[in-house]
This record gives structure tokens, sequence and C-alpha cells, in this order.
């Protein structure tokens, strides 16, 4: 053989040898979304120690609880949470059965589009808005009002629908942990019955995995078919003090794996990791890419940062900065 | 060979055709302690039309929920609720704090046993006792205190630890619906931190397949540690009506398969069953037994029998009458 031979068949051994290590680690890499950094190595460590039966750290499957915050966690919740858009655009659709509405706050701020003007109805209006929305149907009827609503809806500035909003990096997340025999729950702030007819297809957690608000239902007996009717009184709140209730009321243990973006899943995250010298995890995502995703940070802590990225540091939270770590953003 | 050893042999293999046919018949029987009848027959042939893939009453997994009343369906009940000798034994454990407690109603009559003035200190009196006893404590401190009890209290009449009071044909009942993917859940008038700390080891239904009737709990920080505060404050009652509502709470699914044994379970048999054209099973069990456990019947339903036995014919309801149909009751 020629020199020129030679070198070519060493080049090409050398290509082929790089591309078999590349394949390899993508085919064992669980995480291939996140870049390599702190982040991911401290959710590996954490499912790799707990799951290792050597390991002193070691926790059996039952106990595999993982909880998720939804707005912000799981998808993104910017510039409203997405659950805002699904009130007005039924306000839009219900404004031709309630014409009165048209002269009438805060469904005049909804139809005009005037967010100043339902920004100054208060929380009253909202609550007013969301019960008009969301009750005086039965749980059938309004899942599939949500249904229809999430496969045709799309978001007004980026305009997409909101179920292509979700983060690849989270949805293989959820999968490495089931993969890892972790049961996956969404505990989040919106209603449970906002979620449940599309978390299943979306994120692969079952609808009896969903934690969330609630409106009070009533049994009834209507032409000999048994149905929930949705009534217009609040139920629970699951957000802050609420997520650790929601918690114990729906699953009944103690996570062992938390994650969150705001004050809303503080005491989501302190419930899962504090108080115990077990080996736990919390995460949060930080909201720093502007230009792929959105940049904000809340001032909801005396002024200052939200109290859960303050406290990270000396609570051993994991802080993702989505820019830094995160290779792509939407699948 | 001369014709007694021919006899012999023949005798000993039919001998042997025999057992092996009865081990054969055992090992595929997934109910051995049911005796061959309606209720056997109607439960098989369910579970085998809604997961035969090429059956038009075929039920993918996600969708197989199977609930069970507690009460009087996985357990006795008789002659009390179980929960309410939990309630008698820890005022008795508590009165060594409460000196007051010997000469003040309804305490006085719990540690006189003087059921007759139990009974007339009314509703009344009965979440007095139930809060006292179930309030004022963390959920991991109740949880304690109820796996403490279990482990060691005895049946007033039956001397048995309670549970060894379960039902024996039910837990095979259970199994064989989790052998066929479904998922079991408790949904129980009970309290649900009453169930939990034993029921996965019992039944093996996991904690967050439990629903039952609650008090309020409340998030606080004590001394850095996340603890959740049981209130004496009702949250939720899981029985009649409020059954259905439970399920939707927890699950929401509605279920396929669902088994109960009084007008507490009415609207939930209603719920799965009514209503729609596809394959759907109710049971209620009926203590016909009193010799091996209690013969008795409600006469809930304007001075007859529970709405749910009058009406289980003309809805297609299983009726399991325990006696004939039960080859053994506890395990």
């Amino acid at each position: 053989m020629n020199h020129t031979i030679t070198r070519s068949l060493s080049f090409f051994f050398a290509l082929l040898f790089l591309l078999l290590t590349t394949v390899a680690q993508a085919a064992t890499d669980p995480l291939p979304s996140w870049n390599d950094g702190t982040s991911k190595s401290a959710i590996t460590a954490f499912v790799q120690a707990v799951t290792d039966k050597s390991s002193a750290d070691y926790v059996q499957p039952s106990e595999r609880i993982a909880v998720f915050d939804n707005d912000g966690t799981l998808w993104s919740e910017q510039p409203a949470y997405f659950q805002l858009y699904f009130v007005i655009d039924r306000v839009k659709a219900m404004v031709a059965e309630h014409p009165e509405w048209k002269t009438q706050q805060p469904y005049q701020a909804v139809l005009e589009g005037d967010m100043k003007a339902l920004a100054a109805s208060g929380k009253k209006g909202l609550v007013e808005l969301v019960m008009t929305t969301h009750a005086g149907m039965t749980t059938d009827e309004f899942a599939e009002i949500v249904k229809k609503w999430i496969q045709t809806a799309q978001h007004p500035t980026l305009h997409k629908p909101y179920t292509q909003l979700v983060f690849k990096p989270m949805l293989e997340l959820l999968e490495y942990l089931r993969a890892n025999d972790f049961k996956t729950f969404i505990v989040s702030g919106g209603g449970i019955e906002f979620m449940r007819p599309w978390v299943e297809g979306v994120y692969g957690i079952p609808p009896e995995q969903v934690v969330g608000s609630s409106i009070v239902s009533k049994f009834e007996m209507r032409d000999g078919k048994p149905v929930l009717v949705r009534e217009a009184k609040l139920n629970f709140i699951d957000d802050k003090e609420g997520k650790p209730v929601g918690i114990n009321q729906h699953i009944g243990r103690r996570p062992i794996f938390a994650f969150g973006n705001s004050d809303g899943d503080l005491q989501m995250m302190q419930y899962t990791t504090l108080g115990t010298d077990k080996k736990r995890f919390a995460g949060i995502v930080h909201h720093t890419d502007g230009k792929r995703e959105f940049a904000y940070d809340r001032e909801s802590h005396m002024g200052r940062l939200d109290k859960a990225l303050v406290d990270a540091e000396s609570n051993g939270w994991t802080v993702v900065d989505m820019k830094k770590e995160w290779k792509v953003i939407y699948p």
C-alpha cells in the first residue's frame, strides 16, 4: 500500500471511530438536550445514587416520587399564563350568547384586548372570568372544551400551538426519571381539569398524577346519566403553601425530587428537601434566555428575587441556566 | 403382571391424574377462594372482555381504573367501623394527659364503654372525638400513631388484629385485576390518612391510590423542618355523592369497575356503570354469613333495603352472597 492509501485509511478509521463514539454517547445519554454542566451532573448523580442498591442513598421504587410545577417549568408562561389565553378565547367564543358582555367589565376588556382595563378589574374580575368560563358545565363537557382549544389555539406572539411550547429538556428529564422507576407528578397552581385532558399525551403524565387548583363539583343524575357539574365556587388553590398540602392530599408521600421555577414552588421544594439528612433533589428553571424563550425574574420576595432563587445555594438546590445549559428549548 | 398389580397401577394413575388436574386448575384459577357461580363468572367474563384486544369491549390499560370501598367491602365493619375502635383506643391512651375527660362527655362514655351515652352525644360528640384524636399533630406523627395502633390493636369480639379481618376473596380479586393491568384504588368514607399507613402492605394499594375523607392540613416550618399540621376542621367527606367527586378529584377518570357494599357506594357504582353503553362492572358484597362473618342489612332507603341492593338487578350489578360464594372469608 502506498502512503496516500494508508493515510486515507487511517483518516477513514479515525472518522469512523469518532462517529461510533458519538453515536454510543448519544445512545447512552438520557438527557441529550442538556449541555454537560452542573445541572446535568447534579441530576444524573442524584438518580444514580437513589437507584443504586449498594448506595446508602438508595430509595425503593415505590418511594421515588417526583413532582413538577407546570407553568414556567414544563412549558412557557409568558407573556401570561397560558390558561389566561384559554379564558380570553372562551369569552370570545361565548360572547355570541352574551351580547351584554360587549359593554360590561371585565368582559369588555377581554373582548377589546384592553389589558389595562383587565388589570384594573383586579382579582375579583379575574375570578369572575375564570368562573364564567370554567363552571356551569359537566366535567366531561369541560374536558371536551379544553381538548378542542388545546388542539387549535395558538400562542399570541409565538404563533405556535401551546403544546409545542413545552421544554424538550424537561420532557427528557421526565422520561429519564420514569425509566428509573420514578412516578412523575404535576403539581401546578393551574386548574387540575384544565391540564388533565392533554398532559398525558404531551408529558406522559396520566390524569391521576396531576395535582392542581380546583373548583367545587357536584354529583347529579341527569336523564339517567351520572354527571359531575362544575360550580362557580373555589375548592382548592394549589400554590405556595398549598402545594405541600395538595401533594399530601393526592400522593400521601413526601417527594424525593421536585422541580419548579418561582416562589409558587418554594414550599414544595422545602417540603421535598429540608429537615431530612436523606439525599433529596430540588431544581429551579431559571429563565435566562431572552432570545430562544423569555428572560425574566420576579421580585416577589421583599422587592428582591424569588426567595427560591435566593435560598437555592444554601439549600443545595440546582438552578438551571436555560441559556447556558439547554441545547434546545422547544421540541 | 397379575390383576392386582394392574388394578393398583390403574388406581394410582387415576389418582395421579386427578391430583394433577386439581393442581393445574388451582394454578390457573385466579380466584381460588370464590366458589364457581354467578359472581365469579361475571367478574372473569368482564375482565376477559375488556382485556381482549379483538373484543368490541376492549379497554386500553390506562383506562382500567377499579375502585373499592373499604369498610364492609375489603374488610369487616362490625359491630362498628374499625376506625371507631381507633378513636376509642386513642381516647384511652390520651386520658393520662386529660384527666378531666373522666367526667366529661363524650369522653366519659368512651372511657366507660357506655355506648348508649356515646350514641346520645350524637354527631356533634362523634365529630369532637374524631377531631381530638385525629388533629393537632403533624401528618408524619399521625401516620406513626396509626401504624403502631394497627400493629397491636385487636378486634373487640373476634380478638384478632384488624389487618387479619380483611376478605381473602377480595385480596385475590385485587391481585387478579392488577395482573390484568388494572390500577386499583380505595374510595372510602374512612379517613384517608387513617388508611394510607397500612393499606399498601395489606392490600397492595399505594398511598397515592387511596381516596378518603379528610381534615384540613396546613404547611408550616417548625425548627427548620417543613411539616403539615392537621387541623380540627373538616375538609372533605368521601361518602355517597362525595365518592364520585373524590374519584374525579383524585383520579380524573371514570372507573370501569367498582365494588361496594352499601348505599355509601351507590353513587360510585352509578358513576361507574350508568349512562354509557360500554361494558362496565359493579359488585356488591352482601353480608349473609352470620357464622363466619356478620349477617346484616341496612334499611337506609325509605325503611327498605339499601337502594344499591334494590336496584342491583335492574342496573346489572353483581351481588355477592358471601355465605354461598366465598369458600373462606379471612386469610
